[in-house]
């Protein structure tokens, strides 16, 4: 369609090729990182974390590998970021502590990436620079402009990235939002206007690709909390949504005062990112709208709401321990009315449901559907996007497999050539000319586990062990040996965790014991006391035992104490 | 609505109440069993197991504790089954090792139980009865008719309980299909013609009650492969569904033999079902149609189809071996198209869409969408059936508690009073009586975990433990004393697992050991020798050097062993 007209209209010509290198997010959801190289200018856009999956046990949060940007520091000219969620600016404290490079961010985005930097001790030691939309930042050989967005948080850009070898547009996440709640629409006029000029490559969210239509306005949900405030006017309103959802909490608070309601905001992530939000002056509260948790029992239940994390079934958010009846300043009363104004993440279908059939056993009315919109653009708006900006290549990203291949169907339905179309992976380096576009390389890519304090020291043996003592538990053996004169001095004593209920399992225990017994004695009298090979005939015989006594694999483990103390 | 009609015309007038007793099923999805009993005969409708929840870590089933049936066991008159899926039927072999006592089913559903006790070692101990659609058995006090329903498995069946304190009906799990693929439509007559009777209590299937309209016919799905065989006709084709529903491979087999292409039947499971549906003339494969695995390269791709199971994303399924390249057989290639029959049941979906990112990186084209009919009664359906049926009450069944509360607000929109509507726990017994109804006590109930051979052996305590090692590993210290002259004479050895990754750590580990050392020598210096004191001075210390150090709670166990052989 479009590429004809393209190829008539030549780009600027350059011997050197742009890079673009995503160092995560493409196998993984999450973790949004892309390096974007030209010559000796890198330039980094987001720095996102990602929630460990269900194997990854114990660990709590995931963050990228970047070895290549440590190899290439001092070509690093800053991190640009599209917006505040943890997707896209989760990991910046870990990576910040490696590569002190500079920020650059719209305010609410740079509003909520400073509490993190001062939560992590690093608020004196990172520079940072808000941009505003329209504006544009030299850095090397790039310029970075900041285009206005819609998405599910304030402050949402695109970013134009200009460099010798052509313009590559970054949507960020984003919708197409006519009437948002705060601040203007998506600016689809600066859009036409780069893609009039040219634009090299389009990288555009993907993650809504396989919905057709259009994603409907933020203020329509505005609409429905009026509806719903009306209809239960006689209770008690919980509403729960996701923290960073500074316009869905405006438009709760704006039906609240509608109705005389006071509104309470509970659970930590919300209360910090609304305090930022008010500071930023990104919503605008009614005075006396607002009260404490503790002022609650002064209001009759049909004048109070209740704003709350928890909408995606998180187990330590406030909702669950209000469904659960272990919050301390909210109980779950018959009557009250609790609304899910979001849609479960996918893997978090079943907690959302537990929690739902939590609150209705304590007799709450619950309503979970139809009160959400999505922040991402459905597919008649990736097609106005890729309509406005007439890439010559695209380049798929913020999606699973499934969603970029979606979005790849929407470019080639355009009339894309499914050869300037690039589903690439994480740590692909793909090169883009005017002439023609590679992947050329490839550059180390992983993920971090973060577990507690420890970014790093778990790895995969740590989990293929707690895999192991999940599945069947451990089952230790101690005993003492004497090596000099070949004797068992004591023990063999066995403890296990996890395994059976030892209780009931003694007569297993105690003939695991006189197997364990007869075997170590036998060892020594052959005079093996090398503990290697003696703690090898342990592990053998005893998960022989035990295998055909229970059909289970617990993790054994023989620990010998020498007694030649 | 009809309440008043059925006031005046009194059914059975009984001194004694009929007790509906659920022993399971009702807070946990599966494991369904309802226990009904009439003075001093009590019959059992199903027995089935639940597949275990996240946090029941290692298990590989759950059983319902059946202390209530033991505890009466001369007045049992036989297992009555509705169907032959494994949340009705999946714990039979184990409580029939408990209870002898008879089976009373339709023909595939006790094909398909018959199997189970083969692998049991149970067939000869297990008396059996085939009974057919309109057929009528004495049991007790009790009279249990069969009546046809449709449902996602052949031959399943509604139950009208004849008792002297009334009839009770319970649907089983049911949809309304007019065209069935096998067998005939459910028999709606008779559904009318006991509801002329009088029911006192309907049980009916919740599992849809939240969704509005009709269950599409089974029927429907054949003209979907139909269009989709024609549409991908030059590339092999994989068809993943439930390995029960019989009626599914049916009409895939159909479209097989009318596009020529030879089939391959591919997992364990669905094997041995269509292989006991083909015994009993369940099912109709064409000669010549299904081939073995082995054939499948003596044909050109686009003349073959794979029906497999792992449509949920189990990990151990056909499938998912397939689309990780572990399957031995079958590689995924290019052009292969691969249709999803099927829906996630909630909490698979993660699973699932991993699955399908899998294939789709593999090259394969996957359909996942709209191939799919649910084997459950809408909403309209079900006021079809409470309108045929008119009971006086009705207990829900077979949901969450949220589909329960959805049936009752339908059962209200037809006009019953809520009164009437009882939804009930696990081992309340509810006794129903022409002129009131209510719950009168309580029976044990609970759950029972199955892990490799071992039925009951884990619990609680082990569960959490599991929990525990699962989030951060193990940390064993071992030391041995000599009590009598309270000496350290051996250790202490600090051994973890699944907690960090030790060569990196060793410094922890030496810090904590000489900690250790420090605290058992000093306590031994005040004379503490009782072992479970200086294991808890042990664990104490060690657990607040960890927390300082990692901020991980990893399991502290302490092993002293005594040297004094």
């Amino acid at each position: 369609m479009w590429r004809k007209e393209l190829n008539k209209k030549k780009t600027n010509v350059s011997a050197s090729g742009l890079q673009v290198i995503p160092l995560g997010g493409l196998e993984q959801i999450g973790m949004n990182i892309t390096a974007f190289r030209y010559e000796d200018s890198i330039i980094v856009v987001d720095c996102g974390l990602s929630f460990p999956d269900d194997d990854m046990l114990g660990i709590d949060l995931v963050i990228p590998d970047i070895t290549y940007l440590k190899n290439n520091i001092e070509k690093i000219k800053g991190f640009v970021i599209t917006h505040g969620h943890e997707d896209h600016i989760g990991a910046l404290p870990y990576v910040l502590k490696e590569i002190g490079v500079p920020i650059y961010a719209t305010r609410l985005t740079m509003g909520i990436i400073e509490h993190k930097l001062e939560e992590h001790g690093l608020i004196k030691k990172v520079r940072r620079k808000v941009v505003k939309f329209g504006q544009s930042i030299n850095l090397g050989d790039f310029r970075v402009e900041f285009i206005r967005t819609n998405h599910s948080i304030v402050d949402a850009a695109a970013l134009a990235i200009y460099s010798p070898a052509g313009i590559v547009v970054h949507t960020g996440d984003f919708k197409v939002d006519y009437t948002p709640v705060f601040g203007d629409p998506i600016d689809l006029q600066r859009f036409g206007e780069i893609g009039k000029k040219g634009v090299l490559a389009l990288m555009c969210d993907s993650t809504n690709a396989e919905r057709p239509g259009f994603t409907a306005s933020e203020r329509t949900v505005g609409r429905t909390f009026n509806a719903l405030f009306e209809e239960h006017s006689n209770s008690r309103i919980i509403v729960a949504t996701f923290a960073s959802n500074v316009d869905r909490v405006q438009q709760i608070i704006n039906t609240a005062y509608k109705f005389g309601r006071k509104v309470v905001v509970e659970g930590r992530s919300m209360v910090n990112i609304i305090d930022i939000a008010q500071k930023l002056e990104c919503i605008k509260i009614p005075d006396n709208t607002l009260v404490d948790i503790d002022q609650l029992k002064n209001y009759p239940d049909n004048q109070t709401v209740i704003i709350t994390t928890g909408s995606q079934g998180e187990s330590m958010a406030a909702l669950s321990r209000m469904a659960s009846g272990q919050h301390k300043k909210v109980s779950i009363r018959p009557g009250d009315t609790i609304i899910f104004s979001s849609h479960p993440i996918p893997g978090n279908e079943k907690a959302v449901t537990n929690i739902i059939n939590d609150l209705l056993v304590r007799g709450a009315d619950v309503i979970f559907q139809d009160v959400h919109v999505s922040g991402h653009a459905c597919q008649e708006d990736i097609k106005l996007i890729y309509t406005l900006v007439r890439p010559k290549y695209a380049i798929p990203v913020h999606g699973e497999y499934k969603h970029l291949i979606a979005q790849k169907n929407i470019a080639m339905g355009l009339g894309m050539d499914k050869d300037d179309i690039f589903i690439i992976k994480s740590g692909d380096v793909l090169e883009l000319r005017e002439e023609e576009a590679k992947v050329v390389g490839k550059v180390p890519v992983g993920t971090i586990l973060v577990d507690g304090l420890g970014v790093g020291d778990v790895g995969n043996v740590v989990l293929r062990d707690r895999q192991r003592l999940a599945e069947d538990g451990i089952v230790i053996v101690v005993f003492g040996i004497d090596r000099d004169n070949a004797q068992l001095v004591s023990g063999p004593s066995i403890v296990s965790r996890g395994f059976v209920y030892v209780r009931e399992s003694d007569e297993l225990i105690d003939d695991a014991t006189d197997l364990v017994l007869d075997e170590v004695t036998e060892a020594l009298d052959r005079n093996i006391t090398d503990w290697n090979k003696l703690k090898n005939i342990v592990k053998d015989v005893l998960s022989d035992f035990i295998w055909k006594k229970t059909k289970r694999r617990p993790m054994i483990l023989p620990i010998i104490m020498d007694s030649n103390y």
